[in-house]
């Protein structure tokens, strides 16, 4: 029998911000937490729809049509279709993310600052 | 562009005990919450993962061989495969569901509980 997880403890006991860790699987999806602070890089994300929860703190997804603003509760559904999207987090936040396993948190833009994130576990 | 929505509160809004309601879509899954007290029925779900997501109060999932107690920011994904579990609150518990889209609350063991979450919205 598997444990329960609180995802707001497991982001938090991340040490690298931006840098999602599986938290739960969910049949071929991955519930993933992160640590994060600053802004990230405008992506997309082809093929799949992306979720941001926020579990503490407050994120600000930028879209080139405006902006969502989210606090602790708050789910935004980044749309499939190459949507370009920017988190952005003016203080340290708590996030979850739920997409399908592999989905890569640079999307089509690559680079960097993309996290091969661990699918072994 | 679609709004962000609280889950707690979205949760909270729900009339009916015991009766989900979509609140986002990733993909072919669906983010649902309902608003629970007392103890559901025994089932189980052969296809498919199911992930419940304590907003507010506290839940324990029975299980066959033992039981997982849940408060806010709690995790537990409850395993496909015919995995039996029964969850309930002592007391009001406002939660979110993550599973694929088509998931019926009672599973395998049907029955007068069953809800058919609306499928159009």
């Amino acid at each position: 029998m598997a444990a329960a997880v609180n995802l707001a403890a497991e982001a938090g006991s991340l040490e690298a911000l931006w840098s999602p860790r599986i938290a739960a699987r969910i049949n071929d999806y991955d519930v993933k937490v992160a640590r994060i602070e600053g802004e990230f890089i405008w992506h997309s994300h082809p093929e799949t729809d992306e979720a941001f929860l926020v579990l503490e703190g407050r994120l600000r997804i930028e879209l080139r049509d405006g902006a969502v603003d989210l606090g602790p509760g708050d789910l935004y559904v980044v749309p499939r279709g190459g949507v370009e999207h920017r988190p952005v987090a003016e203080a340290e936040c708590r996030i979850a993310l739920i997409e399908p396993r592999g989905t890569v948190n640079t999307g089509d833009a690559g680079g960097p600052r993309t996290v091969r994130v661990d699918e072994s576990g």
